[in-house]
């Protein structure tokens, strides 16, 4: 079995936390210990600590499931036809069922994921809210459900061997769309225009890639100094506004492919730079080198964001560069750990993958940020997927 | 104020059932009382029976806010940068000091909201889930926090004239994607190629379009028998495979703009359809069309279903016709109520959206399915966003 490390150190968690069982639906949760990403969350995954886990899969979806499904049994209810019963009602009655659920005492659901990733159907998002939690006091009555919400992002931070292969596919996936990018920037040209484009480059040449079978990006672009200097907004707004000579363009990329995501930015010009605006190119470009340099297991996030900052500051941009150099992905496209930033004084692990990325925000010369995803390794780091960094 | 009317049914409808205020953080509850649709879901709507509304809003988003706030006072905190507050205790902090608030006693908050819409930025999704009740249990101690989910989708069937607008817009842009999707469909095409193409299209010339500002398609196209006929899935998964001569192309799209969902669907043949193909459209074209006319207020989603469900057994494909007829929607690409199907026995009332999308999957021949969107009139029904139908 291919990520046999993940479900090993899960299980031995579980028992650290004197877990029976766990009972997940958020897509991202069934990937990560079943090997199999629902296209919507009507699949839930029960992943007990002794013995086989069990992934109930509307049957609609058997060919995927069967087909990426590590060791799981798979349990298939019809869903969405006529006939079928309400899914809570199949799916209470399938976990009534299970082998080995009488002698559970403590299950862990998913609880506090405030934060989700959508599946590849991402215009649609099923969470778990009280239907979900009502659903399983009904099926195992009277155990206790704990909230398992901590274990399992605490768990994620640290990628396996199989994951990191994954996700490098991602980030490759993702140079797709930032080629594209940088090959479309020109006077003229919008930022929907731009984002579109992105779009439909990293879906078309991204299905297929290593074996990667749904892919999406989600591309956003800011043109001008009005748009991509907002002091700093967690996304950028794309806009049917075109560029000008002289104007930035700066896309900010999330990716997902077979539900493993990639975080990129890069910033081009639209005609020649201006003098200040390689300065500040240059700025963030050896501030992002600094950080990543840094990044070694044991360092922690305040250091690497120490790194970074300092770059900015003794070039006189201190004041420009108002967030954090980095947070964890993975999963989805921002998790919660590790942090590059100020005050961020765990150390760093290996198998962490953080995003780096710097960045000066100052009108009226534009948003400057370069961002890649760095794994560190047993001594130091590597960037997954590099690529070109340029201005124009 | 262009929506009164849903601010007004809303207050009444929170006086029967005696709540003081709702406190909203889904983006598209947000969007249904404010008019303003948050780009993650960071914002907060507070939405009491007496008085006025107050949206707290990160402070990156103040132009977009205050361009589109109907009449809630906006409260802006810092979010995202250095120094800022976490979230929930700024949060915390301006809820707790809100005029009024301190008379509250029954406060409704989104408990059991399972399908959700993404924001336009849709590869990350802001849900709440156990932190947010534990904010609005500190910020209002004591007092009664009800589940509204009930109450929401309820008031949400029936769409106002102002969203009507809004919707039909959608629903036109919708005909972007179909246009283009057509127009593509040919041998050598694959599924992903004409889903991305259809994205692009709709980015691009549906940004702008009536004024529409944040426009964002999700397309899934099948193709073949194998993949467009597989009994029936609630999406349709595209792949890399291409079309050969004789294939069917089947486009699921849904679509948003500036909050406002569309949900279409078209079905091509690339080359020549075959004598059975042409049938089989036919017959769905005419249960369409029959499930159409059928719709005004007072009748039941059952008799509808049944007007469509006739015309395809008559034509003796009653078996390959598994699912409903129609679904409601609006502030989301699916919502669950009104249904058009057996057993759907409330009637239906003017000002309800519903799509009408009967469809055969049969093999060697394919899937076929026409989906449109249907709002109730005053004596009938009409189509938004009105497109031809053909098979090729």
């Amino acid at each position: 079995m291919a990520n046999k490390d993940r479900l090993d150190r899960m299980r031995e968690a579980m028992q650290a936390a004197d877990l029976d069982a766990l009972v997940l639906r958020l897509p991202e949760n069934v990937l990560l210990l079943s090997g199999f990403w629902p296209m919507i969350g009507a699949a839930v995954l029960v992943f007990p600590v002794d013995g086989s886990s069990v992934c109930i899969v509307p049957q609609c979806y058997e060919s995927e499931a069967s087909a990426s499904l590590w060791d799981a049994q798979a349990i298939y209810y019809r869903y969405g036809v006529l006939g079928a019963q309400r899914p809570a009602q199949a799916l209470r009655d399938i976990l009534e069922g299970l082998n080995g659920a009488a002698r559970w005492k403590k299950i862990g659901y998913e609880g506090d994921f405030e934060v989700i990733a959508p599946s590849w159907n991402s215009g649609e998002v099923l969470v778990p809210t009280t239907q979900s939690r009502e659903l399983l006091s009904t099926a195992f009555p009277g155990r206790d459900l704990v909230d398992a919400s901590a274990l399992l992002k605490s768990e994620r931070r640290i990628k396996t061997a199989y994951e990191i292969a994954k996700l490098r596919v991602a980030s490759e996936i993702s140079c797709i769309g930032l080629d594209v990018f940088e090959r479309s920037v020109r006077v003229g040209v919008s930022g929907v225009e731009l984002a579109a484009e992105v779009e439909r480059e990293v879906m078309i040449k991204g299905t297929g890639y290593h074996g990667a079978m749904r892919v999406r990006a989600y591309a956003q672009v800011a043109v001008g100094a009005d748009e991509s200097a907002v002091g700093y907004r967690p996304n950028e707004i794309s806009t049917a506004r075109r560029l000008q000579d002289g104007d930035v363009a700066l896309l900010e990329l999330g990716l997902v492919a077979d539900g493993y995501w990639a975080d990129r930015t890069r910033v081009r010009v639209a005609g020649q730079p201006r003098d200040e605006q390689l300065r500040i190119f240059d700025t963030v470009l050896k501030a992002q080198q600094a950080a990543t340099a840094a990044l070694r297991p044991g360092i922690c996030g305040d250091d690497v964001d120490e790194a970074a900052r300092a770059v900015i500051r003794d070039a006189g941009y201190g004041s420009s560069f108002p967030h954090i150099t980095g947070h964890g992905l993975g999963f989805c496209y921002h998790e919660s750990s590790p942090i590059l930033g100020p005050g961020s004084l765990e150390p760093l692990q290996e198998g962490m993958l953080t995003s780096v990325e710097p960045g000066v925000y100052l009108k009226p010369f534009g948003g400057f940020r370069l961002e890649d995803d760095v794994i560190l390794t047993k001594d130091g780091s590597e960037i997954l997927g590099p690529f070109r960094k340029t201005l124009g």
